[in-house]
């Protein structure tokens, strides 16, 4: 393949300056970026301003009462065939330096088990050491130098910036921040840089992630646990309305039985199943690294299986077991369930739907715990208690032009055939995106899979930089019209 | 109905001696008695030595190695008509004083919450307050005052006796008394004096008691909990493995459909349907005091659901519930069950036949955890744990001679119909008098119901105090001969 202006220029700038490129990524990280503290997060988005700004983009910071601070910013060009918003989170997981080989915001580039000495050459396979140098900082860096690679080259895109302060707290002003700065934002799409590449190194780009609705039932026995010797047989135990209450929901294949379930996902497309297929197969890998045998039946291939709903028991309890188990029949009975919503799906339908369930099992569904009386006037009571803060999924078909346009970048970007994930299997708000700004989205990782994201020793591929800066270089320089709305 | 010698024989000591019975019986409660404190019982089994002894029986305490010692003994007469062995336990539960209204050992009588002065005159409604006054020194104070109010009576039935010092802990050393002593301790039934009468008041003989076998389960998933975004859909969830299998086990009225559970119980006889018939109906009142609604449908009513083996789950877990609950998929889910048994059952082969319904369903049954390896290569293990020491249930035919004579004994001594229980639903080790002493058994409770055994502020109504004089003094002057083996 005969390689882009925008390739070479990345070459060249890399080959000249790629310990200065490393260097400058490593003074952002020892910038404690601990999520939550805010002082700390705030010298990182004063940092990240100066960063931008110095490539000519206009940048802001903006913070609400009693959040972390978000960047925003605009880099514009003469003549936009787009106008591409970069969502990227500078903050980190908490760390305890205790279980780090070297300090978490002292980042150390490793040639192995090695420390080496950062001179002009650098080993695409060494790794730099720090909290955030993958998740979520590495972006940023992959972008101020391609910036610096292609500033002879004619750039096509405008970029728009959302840098959030915590994500690793969960996102909770993110919808706030959103709306308060939607005129700011407004863009043809969205790109969500986080996460990492397939496990076998080959580049990804992923349209779309699960949705999210949980909820826990409790089944009512007796009121106080009662002698199994003396009651055994006549008082209902609540164990088994709730066992036979999930068995209920799902048959032995995993398929859940739940009426109208998936009803509301969005049906598998023909292009879903070409990219499916071109998929490498992880199946036999899964089940060796994860320790089990012999997935559940209701889906041909791990990849198929995120785009439907999932229905997972989180924990059940009922008294005790083991050696604290007592002979009595237990007052209650308890399950936790999370559903994994693939796209189309409405989590509050979702959660109508199993209720429905239980009322076609004959149970009364209540909010609350019930009361005494109520245990007495009727056996077949349940009460529901539905999370707080379920989303829907995010996706965006596979034929769309923004997908189409993404795979095109990443795969000018990295030389070969990468792979196009029709969703990934977490959920994150992607929603908001779609919602709040009115644009699609796509996510572009370029993390390396093994980097120990959330854990200590997190760390980055330096290759993988090297492909984050090929990865903008290409975008900025792109055609990307197909994707103007 | 006309009164017997013996009953009029009581009537008479009572008046004449009632506050000395009781002060007697109070002498005896003094000495603490708390299961496992070895010289208290002591100074309790030379004390009941003496009380025998001075109406004439031969006894000696026994104490075998590490055990609390036993009281054995006999009381012969000119011509009996039968042996009947009497088993009593003079330990008590543990006390905590701070709870108790007055010392657990310094015996109490109250007329209502009132203290009275026991003079010459005692009424049948007062009760006296100490642990051990129901469970289990009554039936000693009754026996004892029946042979003083029979004393000018022709006795017709001679005793054997076996009181225990450790019932309430668990009888650790019963079997091992009654091997070592079985010589001494033949006779053509046995009698186990402990426990309460019918809620109702009325007198009871019971004549069964549940068995017991129990066992745990463990289901695996993942070798460690699995982000349920990732792989929900995917990896099988040990808490569906669980609740499929308990449905598996028990239709929903009840009814446990695990291949031959009820074949080797015994049928109900028509004996059975008269006497369950004969039972005040406790349905409604089961219902409103402990507080459920809507029994389960298996069986036509509360004491023939006793009669056959029930599954009772005591406890089931998987990862956490609630505010715990983590949005994960589990490593394993655990349930934890009591079989009580009924007469007829066999504690292994019935947890065969879980097993067997285990291997049906398409598990391997180890009886330990299973490797990492054996994870990898099949998913449908699961580890099956047996409780040690699980019994058979003991019971005799309401038709037996033995059962047909004890009617006719506390009914003949209570002057009313007594209710012939013909299981209760507790486990306790009957099977030993039948295995190792070679007969049959029988219960004949006096206490009151609301006793408050096992709690604080144990006691015995007075009138039931006078009830077991009667059971006795008419057992003693009774024709049993048909109990004759």
């Amino acid at each position: 393949m005969a390689s882009s202006p925008a390739h070479e220029a990345v070459d060249r700038h890399i080959r000249g300056n790629g310990s200065a490129i490393v260097g400058e990524f490593a003074d952002l990280l020892a910038i404690p970026n601990v999520t939550g503290s805010v002082a700390d997060l705030q010298r990182n988005a004063d940092e990240i301003v100066a960063r931008f700004e110095s490539r000519g983009a206009t940048m802001e910071v903006v913070q609400l009462d009693g959040a972390s601070p978000v960047v925003i910013g605009e880099l514009r060009c003469d003549n936009p065939t787009a106008t591409i918003g970069v969502y990227v989170h500078y903050d980190g997981q908490p760390v305890h330096p205790e279980n780090w080989t070297f300090p978490p915001f002292a980042p150390t580039i490793l040639d192995g088990d090695s420390e080496v000495d950062v001179s002009n050459d650098v080993d695409s396979e060494w790794r730099i050491y720090a909290r955030g140098a993958s998740d979520d900082k590495a972006p940023l860096a992959a972008i101020t130098a391609a910036l610096d690679a292609i500033a002879e080259l004619e750039r096509t895109v405008d970029l728009v910036f959302l840098f959030e302060g915590e994500e690793e707290s969960g996102s909770p002003n993110l919808a706030r921040y959103m709306e308060e700065l939607a005129g700011r934002l407004e863009a043809d799409a969205w790109l969500l840089c986080d996460g990492p590449v397939h496990q076998s190194g080959t580049p990804q780009v992923v349209f779309g992630c699960r949705g999210f609705a949980g909820f826990d039932l409790t089944f009512y026995g007796p009121e106080r646990e009662l002698h199994s010797g003396h009651y055994g047989n006549w008082v209902p135990n609540p164990a088994f309305e709730l066992a036979h209450f999930l068995a209920s929901c799902k048959d032995e294949t995993g398929r859940v039985v739940i009426e109208g379930f998936y009803d509301d996902t969005w049906p598998i497309s023909s292009a879903d199943i070409k990219a499916i297929e071109a998929l490498p197969a992880v199946e036999d890998l899964l089940e060796g690294s994860l320790g089990f045998s012999g997935s559940d039946d209701a889906y041909p291939s791990y990849a198929e299986s995120l785009m439907y709903p999932s229905f997972n028991v989180r924990g059940i309890r009922a008294s005790e077991v083991g050696s604290g188990a007592r002979n009595a029949i237990p007052s209650e009975a308890s399950a936790s369930v999370d559903i994994r919503l693939a796209a189309g799906d409405v989590p509050d339908r979702m959660l109508d739907r199993v209720e429905r369930h239980l009322e076609q099992a004959g149970y009364v569904v209540l909010d609350r715990e019930p009361t005494a009386a109520e245990r007495r006037r009727s056996r077949r009571l349940v009460t529901m208690k539905r999370d707080v803060g379920g989303y829907r999924a995010g996706r965006i078909p596979l034929d769309s032009p923004l997908a189409l346009a993404m795979v095109e970048v990443a795969r000018e970007a990295s030389g070969e055939d990468v792979i196009a994930l029709p969703t990934f299997g977490g959920s994150i708000p992607l929603y908001l995106f779609e919602d709040l700004l009115g644009a699609p989205v796509a996510m572009l990782p370029i993390a390396n899979h093994d980097n120990n994201q959330h854990a200590p020793d997190e760390n980055l591929r330096i290759g993988n930089l090297w492909y984050g800066i090929k990865l903008w270089a290409t975008m900025l320089t792109s055609d990307l019209s197909a994707v103007r709305s």
